[in-house]
């Protein structure tokens, strides 16, 4: 699908995005980054995780030449208020509680850049999910389980449980997962 | 998540059907059953998907005893026209030619019933899905894949080109790869 002579490199450390970007074929290498990944005061959803997909991109593209580099960020916004990793364990149950029977809003931005042409895009998706009314029962199963905790708004809707506490989606699927695979797909295939 | 002491089998042959209710923890068997899974004149979607649910049962009660078992039967809607599976490759060419840049449905009837109990759930999901516009060439080497062959509507959501095709869905995603687990799940907590 995407051929390219230039070595692709994903500046993430989530499994999750790993996972989405072989699923389409391309190969890839990837490293992590390190962003203190914090909302600004009054920022907009939208400027937010494009600006740290920016910033990621400073930092990763220090760390490989002629490439083309990826780099992303989801937050979770529910009423406003920007939902990020659970601290621990009762930060996820009481995140969950949050969710349960609510509409919330997942963002990804997203930065390309090829270094060889010196061009870059950058741009964002943004899904609705609806989540059914969970019980406690369901959210401390879930939340035992350990899965909750490296993940934006405490869940993964790729989950065993993530995948039965959403009722229905609003928007591009992938993008809930950490990456909004149609959008990117369209840009590698600019930049390459 | 859902522990039943009763054997639960699943009457489909879609390996995408028996990895989403692995996905769910579920421990089942599966088996085959072989319907006549044509639309009926004036039939609506919906009514099409519950009886064919409802007939794969009929079947498929006949082959286990005291067991809980799932049916499931999903079809893609474009126009009030219902699209079935491709029946050669040029056929998924003009499937996937047809798809490109408008918005289907998908439709899942299921049927979940206990024979210990003798109680049964039917019940449906519908799903919208928008297509990005799509060139000749990536339908052609999907096809070519051979992916879209054995798939109502000719592509598979959670396929290497499906994904990148789907611009957006409105509903349960899974529902769209081919059982609604939200839905389900409910069901089977209601008659485990």
């Amino acid at each position: 699908m995407i051929k390219s002579d230039t070595l692709i490199y994903l500046a993430s450390r989530s499994p999750r995005r790993r996972k989405l970007l072989k699923q389409l074929g391309i190969i890839f290498r990837s490293f992590s980054v390190n962003t203190i990944e914090e909302v600004l005061d009054g920022e907009h959803p939208v400027d937010c995780v494009k600006r740290l997909a920016l910033e990621k991109m400073n930092r990763a593209k220090k760390n490989v030449r002629n490439s083309i580099i990826i780099t992303a960020d989801t937050i979770v916004v529910l009423d406003k208020e920007v939902i990020g990793k659970p601290k621990n364990r009762k930060d996820a149950i009481n995140i969950l509680s949050l969710l349960s029977g609510r509409v919330h809003t997942v963002y990804t931005g997203f930065c390309v850049f090829n270094q060889k042409t010196n061009k870059s895009i950058i741009d964002f998706e943004k899904t609705k999910v609806e989540f059914r009314t969970i019980n406690k029962d369901e959210i401390i199963d879930y939340v035992e389980s350990g899965s909750p905790m490296d993940k934006a708004g405490a869940y993964g809707i790729q989950d065993d449980f993530g995948a039965v506490f959403v009722k229905r989606i609003d928007g591009c699927y992938y993008n809930v997962v950490g990456l909004p695979l149609t959008k990117l797909y369209n840009a590698l295939r600019k930049l390459t």
